[in-house]
């Protein structure tokens, strides 16, 4: 293990591809997503932190104060892993491999039936913060879709296998309100071999 | 993977130990607890799923109403998830083994500083829902203490280790409003060797 | 204006009816569910709004830590709002007068489809916390039933007229996870004349 | 009343000001929050209370099922009903008049306490979801500042003075991920007039 309990990442993991290379997605939002969102929460999720470590010995604090705290550590928890996972499931062609196919036709009965699901997923957030994920849950032994209202909400024993922002930070600079518009560019951009490996590696669990 | 996307758990899965026998808590409570509601939730989750199925075809249902599916289906997964979890980590002796306390130490200092978070955490959720969870977040590589408001959230990309049912539910029925009493019982109870081999599976993700 | 921003409330409402005088509701359930719970949070409210009046001149704490101490405060004034209305609608003989009748049956085309209503949401809410909220909305100029999930929710610019208890302290302790036989105890409880000058009061707004 | 139970808003509420006069907040942006934003939330809201009227003689729908769409029914009340008094504060020379300064000095100590407050919650509100409202608390009889998490949430009895959007479709067109300058914008274009004629009629309640 990386990091004991109240630590935290240093550092902003850089973006794994080029920002001015991606298709429909301007860098500038790009950045600025990468930067003030993303980099926001990394450093959010270190103050947190220190303020969690110092409160341990802090008798005064009553429990629900502490948990405050506590829904904030969960919170950018969520923030930056979630964010780290869908800048790292950008840069790619958008066109699936053949293992990550046939496992999304094992559990959806087709490609497009899953797809069609994820879209719907997307377009419902639409005008409001949350994220689309597809993953496998390592308890159920089953790989799904889900809707999450924000960085705190989760489904329980999952692995996410490929990840969605719909915060409207994700697309508002360069669609305005047209979050369809943004969901067909996230998939002309998706970079399947990063999801071939996570998908790979949650089965292991 | 066993079950397809919008498959759910069949049965129930049984309890693991006998309820007549924790310690401090009561056969009554554990029984309503496993039927009503982990049981309930076992149901709902095959409706919704149900539903969701049914779904994928209606095309005059608006993506957010269909995501007011998909918060409930989020919402089951986690209570059907963290209860089984639950109960799985109950009817033991208590007494940690040598390779989780160590786990622990490295990322607490010590055993003792973990349990004070985690218990604190417990303490705070008195009087309403959610779950405090120890796990195993596969991205960043380290084991903490979460606080979960209800079964709807859960912290990105982590598997959990060793899952307290804070939902008044959990307690009321034996201990009132007396959170702390149920939390010293549910200590007492802890099947620490199903808390070891959670942590070896979690760690080879 | 009684109170000035940070202050609250000094002492808990009594409550306005003999707790051992009710109709299938137990005097040791009401008594635990007034002092603990409603207690509970008129003194957490106290201690969160003293914490928010230090922040005041506390220029290190970042705006989203501050937020995580007015979560608590929107959460805990809920809590305080709400209970006192819960409390201040029982007592009563659950007999409607002609006047609450009348408005009931103007929204909802008759009381039985109102009650129904009213309880459907109860039922659902079982096993979770939560709030059933007949409220008037001031902005819309409508009578209506709200679904709340906690504390912290709530309908916009509505004033509640009559409230129900969802949390699993208002049942667990007489009825465990019978919802339904609780909620047909509150209704034979109500003390519509509460219900009558909220009502009278909400549409002068 | 205007409208029964399961009716909603026939048509969009036009705005109150010229949208292509605002001090330093673009007519693209306010015509597109409006138009898509509120006007979605607008529709939305019609077609979940026509749900909602259908449900009625459902009998086989399940309570919860039935919940989630009472959520989507909260969720998008807030929505229109926030949306409609947001608008309804802007369009004016951000000059407060004594009225209004003087209740608002009565409750914090003075008018600079008050506005630091709103707009901190403001600030740490950038980057999600959420509103800042200055409130009227008719149970409490106090005036104070509210943060919530999204449209669903909200004060117990409170009626709503001063109503400042946060989610980032208010602000990422024009400003990006600069949340603070469009605070600075927000109130330079309130329109007191609105705050004042609000907080006479909720003191009557």
């Amino acid at each position: 293990m990386a990091m004991t309990a109240f630590e935290s990442p240093a550092e902003l993991a850089p973006l794994p591809f080029d920002a001015a290379k991606l298709n429909g997605l301007s860098e500038r939002m790009i950045r600025s997503h990468w930067e003030n969102n993303y980099g926001g929460s990394v450093k959010a999720l270190a103050a947190v932190k220190q303020r969690l470590a110092q409160a341990q010995g802090d008798k005064d604090m009553p429990p629900y104060v502490y948990n405050d705290l506590k829904r904030e550590h969960l919170l950018r928890t969520g923030s930056v892993v979630f964010h780290e996972l869908y800048f790292g499931n950008l840069g790619g062609s958008g066109q699936p491999g053949t293992a990550e196919r046939q496992a999304i036709d094992g559990s959806f009965g087709n490609f497009e039936a899953w797809e069609s699901e994820f879209r719907r997923i997307g377009t419902g957030l639409g005008g409001g913060s949350g994220w689309v994920v597809l993953g496998f849950n390592s308890h159920l032994k089953q790989l799904e879709n889900y809707w999450l209202a924000d960085h705190a909400h989760g489904p329980a024993a999952a692995q996410p296998i490929l990840v969605m922002d719909m915060y409207e930070h994700s697309y508002q600079m360069d669609f305005g309100a047209g979050a369809a518009r943004y969901i067909d560019a996230f998939f002309r951009n998706i970079q399947w071999e990063a999801v071939a490996r996570r998908l790979e590696a949650a089965r292991r669990t």
